[in-house]
């Protein structure tokens, strides 16, 4: 699929991905590359709505399989008319949280279990896996700590430690099962030093 | 599953259904049975918000897959919240379309196939299949005519007499597939005479 790449960042709440982001943009600015960046649930206008639906703080009657099936129709919007054409394109697609967060989330934490998520998400997916996920590890006990506690208006924030904890498992999973594409980045380090690996990663990948 | 009833009215857009469920809520409530009437998309505050997604007019992009996805996600919802504990409560359940229109809509008129809503239904309907559904048989050239005209405000209105031709032969096929379940009503007849079958559907099975 594609000639650009598809890199996808993931991690617990708190894991320092929203400064890595930037950091990364003001980094592909200057090297003259064509990127695009985006994120999950969302990116587009119709999977932003769906965001909204999923994120909503009021929306505590929300059953698992029915935010995991957001999840995947958000991702089935953005995939066709985002993802892909852009690859296309030939840019550097750069993507704040996909599919590993349905797993670390979904069928991990919640436990709907792998063969569910990977079922529902089969059709939306379709083949658009990314090439290079980075992983930034860091516990929950600690990011939550650095982060000075939990977003009182999000609603998966307020799930509790324990939850965190079980999407912090899953992640570590996936990481050993999809060794090949999922980079794992110390990510209890400095911001800069997060970032230097981040910068060598992408490197002896070639993509930048 | 419950000791009430679950059914479900199918039909393609102008088929009646409509006229149908205000005279069977007055049916039932002079009956003094204890029922509910819902709806899919739909039926919770959540599924409602979905449903707000799903038939927006200006959501011209969204993809086959997303809407299918969709109508899972607001299923899986209704289930749950709703449907399941209605029936446990032994109401009689009424809900204006159900699966049956994920087969017809989005499995046969939108080409995704079986298999897939299959797929991404089985997780969300848990078993939760209708003890009876009224499909009101009438083809969307004679329904489009008694209705004079499609609605411009809603996006599967807009979509065509071509589409709701593939919806009807979906609907043909699955009354043929699934006639222990599917009972199908004549709605070319008067509303009346409709109402009539209905009510002897009803009888038959001991329901009213």
């Amino acid at each position: 699929m594609g000639k650009g790449f598809f890199i996808t960042l993931e991690g617990c709440e708190g894991s320092g991905k929203s400064t890595q982001l930037k950091m990364l943009e003001e980094y592909l600015k200057k090297s003259g590359k064509s990127f695009i960046f985006t994120r999950e649930p969302g990116g587009t206008p119709i999977a932003e709505e769906i965001r909204k639906i999923i994120l909503d703080g009021k929306n505590v009657e929300m059953e698992d399989e029915t935010e995991a099936l957001l999840y995947a129709s958000a991702r089935a919007q953005h995939i066709k008319e985002k993802i892909i054409p852009s690859k296309n394109q030939g840019k550097i697609v750069i993507c704040d949280r996909y599919i590993d967060s349905s797993f670390a989330y979904q069928a991990y934490a919640r436990g709907l279990g792998m063969e569910f998520i990977k079922g529902i998400n089969v059709y939306a997916v379709q083949n658009c896996m990314p090439d290079l996920t980075l992983f930034f590890d860091i516990s929950p006990e600690e990011a939550f700590k650095r982060k000075g506690g939990a977003d009182k208006d999000d609603r998966l924030e307020q799930s509790g430690l324990e939850f965190h904890k079980r999407v912090y498992l899953g992640y570590k999973k996936l990481a050993e099962e999809y060794s090949d594409r999922i980079a794992v980045i110390d990510a209890r380090q400095s911001a800069d030093k997060v970032f230097e690996s981040v910068i060598e990663i992408l490197r002896k990948r070639e993509i930048i």
